[in-house]
């Protein structure tokens, strides 16, 4: 108990708030966090490494794709290794609001930073997915064709890229609505 | 003052905070809320009465160009009428907390529907404007030629109604803004 009055010093509010009350929320918090470092990582690397080369090519055209060639592909590389960046340098003050409940002005700070990087991730990865859906589907009126059945496999890692991603969003709000909590509950108490 | 503690009687808090202390950051809100409303049902008539028509036709290819071609941009319309409603039945709630500055509940209630809105704005907006730049510039690796010189009008209309759309978002980035400066402020008016 020392220990957690010690390090509750340094916050500025100084409520008497009991330490350990909003544990379970930050503890969850954390490990969202974590999931969430999983899901872009592994979106960026996927999307990032996709290529697929054709065993044919004609005089004029040489039949192979890779993410660089679409522009919203590599945005959504680049968006997902800066969430998960953004993600690993979060985990330590996560990790302060799981040994300091009442801590208020980071939780408040992690919000926003967290609302603007989930605008950033979204962005990225519904972009990506249309592409993927005009990829699949192709568009009559714009005589834009379906390119799947030929790049199959290409089609099969930006597709399984975007779950990563989309898990990411999931996760942003989670840990939003999670310090929503973790800050209404610190109201009531301090009444 | 009479007037001011009787409204308050409803809140959960019953923090004995100053009526007035937000006031100003509530008074923003709202009017960001209704720059949102003028912003997201500006893209919505303008992508969904986005039509082009040229005036000649082969046996084979008729000319025409509607957002309805696009599952993108059906989705663009669909989410910027959703995201307007919501701004709309959300300024009661936003005149509420111009009055009552120590309502807490309701402003964590509005943080979370509003991080949730972000996501599928920016999801929406972020979907059509991918393609908006794919008319635009077409892409070479899949022969997805661009039809912006064909469909000028179509595609000034739909890169327009993005406009509208993105501003909505940076709206919303605001608002969550505020309502952290607002749950921060009183915060610190409780020590």
């Amino acid at each position: 108990m020392t220990k957690a009055v010690r390090l509750e010093e340094g916050d500025a509010s100084k409520v008497p708030v009991p330490a350990g009350s909003n544990k379970a929320v930050s503890i969850m918090d954390l490990v969202s966090r974590l999931v969430g470092i999983t899901g872009t990582l592994g979106a960026a690397i996927a999307m990032g490494t996709n290529e697929q080369t054709l065993p044919f090519f004609t005089r004029f055209v040489r039949f192979d794709a890779q993410y660089d060639d679409f522009r919203s592909f590599r945005l959504f590389v680049v968006v997902n290794a800066i969430v998960c960046a953004y993600f690993f340098l979060s985990i330590p003050l996560s990790i302060v609001h799981i040994m300091r409940s009442a801590a208020r002005g980071t939780r408040i700070l992690l919000v926003i930073l967290d609302t603007i990087m989930l605008a950033l991730l979204t962005a990225g990865a519904s972009a990506a997915a249309s592409i993927v859906y005009l990829a699949h589907n192709g568009n009559s009126s714009t005589n834009w064709l379906p390119v799947c059945q030929q790049y199959g496999d290409f089609c099969q890692g930006a597709s399984g890229s975007l779950i990563g991603s989309f898990g990411g969003v999931v996760v942003f709000i989670l840990i939003i609505l999670l310090a929503a909590i973790a800050l209404s509950r610190q109201a009531k108490r301090v009444v």
